[in-house]
């Protein structure tokens, strides 16, 4: 039976990424994900991976860029403002086709915000930011154990697709104690990376690819024409949208209110449908466990069912947009955003009494 | 009777600056937008303002955050891939709520890509990139002469909101040359800058404010809590929404399918519309001029009057999440995107007779 | 009489800022330097001035940049790694002959090595780091009085050549408090900044700069050729050599052993030349307050007076190079480097005692 | 026999690297240096190696840390403004004591300056540039065989000492073409790299090291405490500076007048000592190939046997001080520097008649 221990989410992401084969790691502190950067330290080189502390995000990223030519399993971690330092070098890794996973645990902005938990780069995470309109596959962690299974989840896909996968998270998740299992999830095989750098001569067939983040000066091979490589693009995304699209379904069945929330927000709302249940409304909760792609079918299937939505997310209202996007208008949107937070003190959450009493405002024909 | 000369899209963005009463241009040439920084090196300086050459667009869009906060008109200029590393700054100056134009002439990535036109960084404009999901005006033109205007209007509606303007353009816009009138619009009056840097003792009253894009060792005056600030934010984007939203309408009474277009692929679609209104179609183009805020309610108005809606931009698909957006299922939502360009070459664009194709394809009830 | 008040050094640096009439801080905060980013973010906009706090040094460095270009008297300051960001910055700004002061507070490297004191970038400060070895003049505090002072004769020579000037200071003097006179220094006229963005149609006459970093896509105005602009820094950093070298003399009358230090290490010096001077010992002190330029020809007069020199720094051995470039060879030059910190605990400082022992040790014919 | 080919001096760097067995190579464009970029792009995926073209030098030099710190021999080249933005990350891969070469190709500054050759970054290749004072080997090439052959060096003593290498050219021995022979020096054992990631289990013994460029919320393993580290790297050091110091000596037997010089301006010099020594005038070259460590010994032995020095390098003034510490006031020491440019044209080179020029003027009694 596997062992379980009793740990921060934050370093169940270390778990994780060890489960998966990590062979290193490069980071710099950000809170709130400094026990990330601090169990990678403290726990990769006995492992036989190796530890960097960068000096900046915009070096972390290119580090990864690095290890992840070499063929080696690599991860980042990093939160906001972090983020926005890595626009660049995320927008080369999708052009060049790397695979690596980079771990967010989003905090409050704009700017440099407060060090406290948000979900304000929504947006920007699973709208590709930086230039070129590209896609990341975006896995959204709301427990302990998801921190760690996604991103064992993670490095598959990144080595299944050549693409980056970020894991979304939170600092209320980052920062929670609860068990984790530790487990190596059998996540199938995948092809040897043969477009890497090899060893001992086994590459000796002239069909390494050059990885350019750019066309001019330097070929963009292996393909022959801008357009080209788009279609490629264009297709690795789709088989994305149509294969990889993951939810939890909680008491959807005849729901008239279905709330929709990822990480730390979804738990909240758990807590709140539940409650609601209890009180005798028929409210589910759709969980998004990839916001990218994003589960618009399910949200059509049940708005088509005649159900009304609420979304819930720690933000002015971004993912809102893409339950507005699944519903197609079929059913009415409602949002609950961060300006819901409970105001004692600069750190109020979104509680679940807050999204109970939103519920029973909008739920169909009153309550 | 105002002045007409025969320019270049790129250079009539100066020309607009300049009417503006700019005083600063910060800037790194990349291409295709390097005539507007030749434009202002050579003629800011001889009407007594400042052209400096940054070193990178990190240094530009900081260069430009040092400029705001002295309480200049200050611009700067860039393509996608400067963009990208623009992004933690734009955030910054978000928080800070610092007046500043930033044109924006897109070109095709992801990484470098290109050097060839695109529309692939809708979603990172007007979505707020990097952190924080802030919002920025974003204006988007379709001709030399709203090259000039949009810009002058920049500035005042960055003046206005204290917040940054984005112009958003491509590089076929820019590289064109049409008649420009030079003209200085009537835009009415603005507040004076008393929360910048003041000469000559007139702010002696203390009430300066600090400029942080962070809260912790310094504060973040004049707000007490992040919340507060937040609710600012929110209540000033609400206003943006309100008040700002520009459109142009082309056939769009009885239009039984409408066009939504922007940049140059609004002129492309343009001259299909018209084809297709000689052929009898009752086919309309709305084109948005403000792409943030986007005008939801004029879509949802003609959806419910009937029509089917067509998106055209050449990217694989960003602008058309905000023509669903607007429509909310009220009709069908077509997309001709990138992979349509013409591709003799990659340089190919999407074409006014492709556009017509798909009108003819996607029209309500068949043609 | 001028008001004394017990400060940090730290903090004195903003009081002689604002003596100076500082008008915009940009900077990030770094330890050991912290209480400079506070002082700002605290009192200067109360005076009427801006206070940025940037997102890194690479942000700082460049709005100094975009503040410095329109005319103004900015200010940023760092510690060692935030250093290294700027290297390319202030390369640029030697290129573009813009006035600015850096206070640089020394911390142990390299990487990011401690947060703790340190003398170990004398070299790239005092050679001009980053490239094209531009040169910056370095003033050198010893005290939290020169903390103000240095600043406020910092920002006059930056005016008075058109170039960048550091203040190198250390985290001891940073952190130790001492008593400041609070005072103006009577520095001399300066000519007015007609190179910079002028207000109200004062500059018509067309002869602005273009503030350019670059040759190429924009002209090097008002230079040329790129020769002619080398011999105008040429003849520029020609005389501040000549006529701007400063430093303290003590005890050097008759003195068989000169010790050299500047920083902290000078005053932890002098007190070890008191000391050997009780003991009858013929020892000196001399402290560079500009350690570019150095005093070289102080150096050798001593030299050829017959005197041996003991340079004291924290650091591996940088300074010592330019008292041997000083001596040349006419007096015998040795090394207190920190290697002879006191190893009590990582903090440990080169001591008076350990000094002592030291000149006791190289003294002319032994002790 | 070995195959000669004719070859750039910047070719040359690519056929060295890859004797050398180089496994990835990470830049980005920049003139003189682009036939460096552009042979790794076209010729080492066809050699089983990685190609990535970065999208600035900050991504270069972070890329590099990341691939060096998974063992992989790497390489990276730049020109003067890229390698201002490498500082930072030098000094971070000297602290993590990471074997890497990195090729600069010396251009015009300060700023961007001109995209031509010049030596004007000596001080922050040979003192290292950003913060820390850490030491970097620095090679410096004066032929096309040279470009070649010492990066082969870089990368053995790289290895040897777990240290940065820089190789140091210019753009006139970059672009000259000179036949190349294509050999594999025999340069000796190294020891594995078992502090890096390892494959096949060969590193179960939990002693990996953590690659840090910080102290504080990482440990600074393996060492206990930073003096403990600053021990290492300053034993590290005294061991380079006695046993890896390489020079060319020609003519110097009896010679009254000693020219220095490096890089093409070695070349020159050659050429003037030659014709001078036909003249009848007793005048060596003594050609540091090491600059650092730099070749004092042997200039002091020079000066101890009556020799005066001549410096001939294109810059203000930076090489010469190293000759001055190795005569130590032994000898006159003069400067022939970038303003002896031949002014026909910005690209005026220092030409071999100037030198002669000037070796008869400062030879020792007249001429």
């Amino acid at each position: 039976m596997a062992e379980r221990i009793l740990v921060q989410g934050n370093e169940a992401v270390g778990w994780g990424a060890v489960s998966a084969g990590v062979e290193a790691f490069f980071g710099y502190p950000i809170t709130p994900q400094n026990e990330i950067t601090e169990w990678f330290a403290r726990e990769l080189p006995k492992r036989g991976g190796v530890f960097v502390q960068s000096a900046s995000e915009t070096g972390s990223i290119n580090m990864l860029y690095g290890g992840a030519s070499t063929g080696r399993r690599v991860i980042t971690s990093t939160s906001s403002p972090g983020w926005a330092l890595m626009q660049e070098g995320m927008s080369c890794l999708a052009n060049a086709e790397l695979p690596c996973v980079i771990v967010m645990v989003q905090r409050a902005g704009p700017g440099q915000g407060t060090t406290r938990h948000a979900q304000m780069d929504y947006f920007s995470v699973t709208r590709g930011g930086g230039q070129g309109g590209y896609k990341n596959i975006v896995l959204a962690a709301a427990s302990v154990q998801e921190n760690a299974d996604l991103v064992q989840l993670g490095f598959h896909l990144a080595d299944k697709y050549r693409n980056p996968v970020v894991m979304l998270t939170d600092a209320v998740i980052g920062q929670m104690a609860e068990p984790l299992e530790l487990r190596t999830l059998d996540l199938g095989p995948l092809s040897p990376k043969d477009w890497a750098l090899g060893g001992k001569g086994a590459h000796a067939d002239g069909k390494r690819r050059v990885l350019s983040c750019g066309q001019g000066q330097v070929p963009l091979e292996p393909y022959t024409t801008y357009l080209q490589f788009i279609r490629v693009l264009d297709q690795k995304y789709r088989t994305m949208q149509e294969q990889e699209v993951r939810y939890e379904k909680y008491h959807l069945e005849g729901a008239r209110l279905v709330v929709v929330a990822y990480g730390y927000c979804a738990r909240v709302s758990k807590e709140a449908v539940a409650q609601a249940r209890k009180e005798g409304l028929k409210v589910g909760l759709l969980r998004p466990i990839t916001v990218w792609p994003f589960p618009y079918q399910a949200l059509k299937d049940l708005a088509l069912g005649g159900a009304g939505f609420l979304a819930v997310e720690d933000s002015l209202g971004q993912m809102v947009d893409d339950v507005k996007l699944g519903v197609e208008g079929k059913g009415e949107v409602h949002l609950l955003g961060m300006l819901a937070r409970h105001a004692d003190t600069d750190a109020g959450m979104i509680l679940p009494q807050r999204v109970l009493q939103e519920i029973k405002k909008v739920y169909p024909g009153g309550h």
